[in-house]
């Protein structure tokens, strides 16, 4: 088949998608049960990481909770337990390779082999807004979320390349979240993000599939406008913002030079 | 000022920046002189950044030429001398960063704090289209080349805050390149590009000032698609590129598992 056929094949899949994509917004979205499943949280032991234990909790799944800090991650475990969820906690620094494989050995089947073996399950990517949009005084932080994006994506893409169908990925983008990570963040327009808030938009998002959840939602508009605003616009929509923080903990000052 | 007031305030500033920019389509840009400039290459000993030496040493400016690679840096430095500009060469891996410090002291002009003093210069990440859309059994790829351009913007956003507009910053985008990295890419609508090319089109941009450097251009259009288009649209849009390869120097195999 020749390449201008497949691009007038294009387009009743394009108009066929706007349609599909229109009449979903009036369906009630179905809402997969996780209990009983196995759900692997790391940073359990604090913020997002602690509240999404909980929803996951609620909903009976079993949960098995991650955290470099062990008073943190024996706490959650426990009200995870009161809630009626079994519950184990291990102490694990993700940033040491070694120390994830011997947790993994523990919990083995919460690792992609064995996902891509029974073709089911879900994997969440937790990235940010400042992994779409650039924020300054938080370079190193922007990439690390930059790259987290980048890796759901390539993800999807794969799995459904190799046909895991039965595997979906969530990647999860709030703007600020008051968790202590960011000093005093302000921006206008928008609300800073209570974990609880977060996690419960996270579980919603989990339990219909989405691929992006941005928190709140309107991130997306304000991410399609950055694509067809001139530079100028941008930099004033930028500026309307007024985004603003005192420092970022782990950075020593906020200037990248002295 | 009120927020509604800032909204209205916002709309002569949109569509002034969209008369702005059609405005400059029609007119010539200026190119600025690299003559006697600072310019520090990484990866310099092949590929894309020793055609990019070469481009800078037809324009006469001062090279500092890094790789990991000895014979290669030294073959490039040799050819810009004799294209008539100064070269000096150093092996570093720059994934050792006690090796880049140290070579740093040599070159210290070429960094940041010197170019903040300065208010001059001008910064190229070098990215890929991978950095912008996901690419099956790249995953890791594909996440390092999202930080790259994550860790562009949100350099570009800080020196602006900084007030710092005389220091210039550019990412290049390309798809697959013929550098050996990648064996036997493919990619429908597109072709594959030489190294030559690519720095070429780098060199365009970097003399006047474009902060995206994509190659082929039209891969902004792409983009755009990707964002407006509901998800089964991208789908089949990916589907008729057929991106295809072999395999990718330093991947085991295509495959995320076994």
């Amino acid at each position: 088949m020749n390449l201008f056929m497949e691009f007038l094949l294009l387009l009743p899949i394009i108009i066929y998608a706007y349609i599909e994509a229109f009449v979903k917004l009036f369906i009630p979205v179905k809402r997969k049960s996780v209990s009983g499943e196995l759900v692997l949280i790391t940073g359990a032991g604090h913020g997002i990481g602690r509240a999404t234990a909980y929803e996951f909790a609620n909903r009976q799944s079993r949960l098995v909770l991650w955290d470099i800090n062990k008073h943190g991650v024996e706490e959650t475990a426990a009200e995870c337990r009161r809630l009626g969820a079994t519950a184990h906690e291990f102490v694990v620094d993700c940033s040491k390779r070694e120390e994830i494989y011997s947790a993994a050995e523990k919990t083995a089947k919460a690792f992609l082999p064995a996902m891509m073996n029974n073709n089911h399950g879900h994997i969440v990517t937790v990235a940010s807004a400042a992994g779409h949009l650039a924020a300054s005084f938080m370079v190193t932080y922007s990439s690390s979320k930059f790259a987290a994006v980048g890796f759901h994506k390539a993800l999807t893409q794969e799995l459904s390349a190799l046909g895991k169908d039965g595997i979906k990925t969530s990647c999860l983008c709030p703007v600020f979240v008051n968790t202590g990570f960011v000093k005093n963040p302000s921006i206008r327009l928008m609300k800073v993000l209570e974990p609880e808030k977060v996690a419960n938009k996270l579980l919603e998002g989990i339990l219909t599939n989405q691929k992006m959840i941005f928190v709140p939602s309107f991130l997306k508009i304000h991410l399609i406008l950055e694509k067809i605003l001139p530079e100028h616009a941008v930099a004033a929509v930028y500026k309307l913002q007024n985004i603003q923080f005192d420092a970022v903990v782990g950075y020593r000052n906020k200037v990248i030079s002295d």
